[in-house]
């Protein structure tokens, strides 16, 4: 068994379902700390975060990831229990295969191996990971790390985001940026009545529906070269008290824009608003921004060395792309640096069944040792 | 303590919430069986029904009520405990004082006292009550008697529903039809997915959206001169997983129209339908058509008569509306029978500390008797 299959069975053995770490990582820090590296556990409420670096002076490359996993679902419906890995056909079965314990195994071993190697290379290399990926908020994983990160002065450059990336194969396709993420909780206020008397009541559902309409109907903007265009979307909607001859006194709706960077939050804040206001709807919005978009542009010396070692190890020219949803990336991106998604195919994660390959989990090691002799191993 | 007060009080302490009967029929029935009626208890499910005959052949002129009353909701809230008769301030407080066991209780003294005066009167005069008016769908009430009527060939000429009319004093308003209800459960489908890739999913409350726009703009007829236009409100509303990343694959709406007699149930349907059609939905739509509208018209015997009456008893000019909800009226008046409703003041109908004032309940078995002396006295 290789170095970074047994790690990675390790990990998906620990039921890390966030926020619970289940050990995996102290595993990590231990590990590191024998090969030279710096270890600083990071504790906000009930979630671990891992901060470990090699080097001092110069540029930093920073690994980030999650040890954190979705639930498994029912596990009977798996061939094999979740969390305990299984090789099959070539491939290893358990939660966290490929989103994201493959990837931050082959994190771990890159770094063992490169820093054996290059012992006194230039600048910092190092490695974060939080067990608050997948929850619902996501408080006080790298949210939080960077707020710290923030009041102690620390810097990063370059961020490699081990997230699963790849659609049919590792090096297809790279992540170059994200889209922001901008919420509402919208109340639309009416005055409840019996169907009988219509004319007593004032029905929200009828009152939102042109807006609704033109909500739904809007476009946004056109995107960018490096973004499609803004997506709005109403999740949730409801109003009602079950019974068929009450007309209901509120209606609440969750929306949600997927944002480029052809738009502001704020203009799409206003944008809604007034919408709502040309209505004449009797309303309450509560706005919450939990990401801004960022783009690590093209020319920059990380998304270069990404694309260079795709090319080279994989023999694919990667698709650098800016969809799908966010990622810890989004906070990272705000301290300047250059981020870079690229890990193993996502076609099986959160699903029943998770895997990875066992050729993208022997590759990912020398790729991810590959970005680090491109940025950090000195002419 | 008068007759009537007397048993307005003994039903009152009745918790007769629907379907629970508690005992008032038994009680009436026994009652008019002393007076010479024929009594049919008519069980079906859980509800009981009460129909009390006087007299044989000839027109038949039938008083309609129910036993059954709303919850009380929290006792605490009410000045006097819901279920004990209170006297205070001129008016009779306790739940059903005034939807509908005044007016019951009041049905029952005009009946008796009618039949004491005219033993041998013309034609036939009837009671029919129920304990099933309030309950949310009142199968085995109205409806299955007159099923029951139907199918032994049991005949109804005129119909006087006892249910609360009054604005402010009795005698004010009087209903002379109803419209029809007809309810719908809509399902609008779509395709759920991830809000970060909105071109995998089809968001149903997008599609939706200028649908319910449309459907709330729609102007259905434009009334007539006996009823106000045909309403239509969309009571419930709901789509969403509770996620605000989850595009929801499915939206489920409860609509309802209350009709006049300007529109017909089936051209409803059709036009709701084509409207969704129009806009391209996949959906599923059940139809519920909880009454069809009804209308007694000026210059029969029974609407002049009540007119007649509350000219004489209340000094009025009553205003002869086909407002508000629908009533038991519903299922008497497709047997070809003319329906009015005159019963005391609804202002304070399924609230906390509903009440009926003394002189109403007092003056209610005078005007329900005066309608017998003109229609079943003869000359
Ligand atoms: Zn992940
Ligand atoms: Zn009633």
């Amino acid at each position: 068994m290789s170095d970074v299959l047994e790690l990675a069975c390790e990990l998906i053995r620990r039921r890390s379902v966030t926020p619970d770490d289940a050990g995996c990582l102290p595993l990590i820090g231990e590990r590191l700390a024998r090969t030279g590296f710096r270890i600083t556990h990071l504790r906000y409420g009930e979630v671990d975060n891992l901060w470990a670096t090699h080097g001092s002076a110069g540029r930093t490359l920073v690994f980030l990831g999650h040890t954190d996993v979705v639930p498994s679902g029912p596990e009977a419906a798996w061939r094999s229990p979740p969390f305990e890995p299984t090789l099959r056909d070539g491939r290893l079965y358990g939660r966290g295969a490929a989103d994201m314990k493959g990837s931050v195994a082959a994190m771990v071993v890159a770094l063992e191996r490169f820093v054996a190697e290059h012992p006194g290379h230039p600048g910092r290399i190092g490695l974060l990971l939080t067990s608050d990926e997948e929850g619902p908020t996501n408080l006080d994983g790298v949210r939080r790390v960077v707020e710290h990160f923030g009041a102690i002065g620390e810097r990063i450059d370059w961020c490699v985001v081990g997230e699963p990336s790849a659609r049919e194969r590792l090096g297809d396709l790279i992540r170059v940026g994200r889209r922001g993420s901008l919420s509402g909780t919208l109340a639309v206020r009416g005055v409840q009545g019996h169907v009988a008397y219509p004319e007593k009541a004032l029905n929200p559902i009828h009152a939102f529906a042109p807006a609704l309409a033109e909500l739904a109907a809007e476009r946004w903007d056109e995107g960018n070269a490096d973004f499609p265009p803004t997506s709005f979307q109403v999740s949730n909607l409801n109003a009602g008290t079950g019974a068929n001859n009450v007309i209901p006194g509120e209606l609440t709706a969750l929306i949600n824009f997927r944002y480029c960077t052809a738009s502001r939050a704020e203009d799409l804040r206003a944008r809604t608003e007034a919408i709502l206001q040309r209505h004449g709807l009797r309303y309450a919005l509560d706005w919450n921004l939990s990401g801004e978009p960022f783009l690590t542009p093209p020319g920059g010396a990380l998304r270069e060395a990404v694309v260079a070692v795709c090319r080279e190890l994989c023999g694919i020219d990667p698709e650098q792309s800016t969809g799908g949803g966010t990622s810890d990336g989004r906070f990272i991106a705000p301290m300047g640096a250059e981020v870079v998604e690229v890990g193993p195919v996502n076609a099986t994660i959160h699903k029943v069944d998770e895997c990875v390959t066992l050729a993208e989990l022997e590759q990912l090691p020398q790729l991810y040792r590959a970005i680090c002799e491109r940025l950090l191993a000195g002419a």
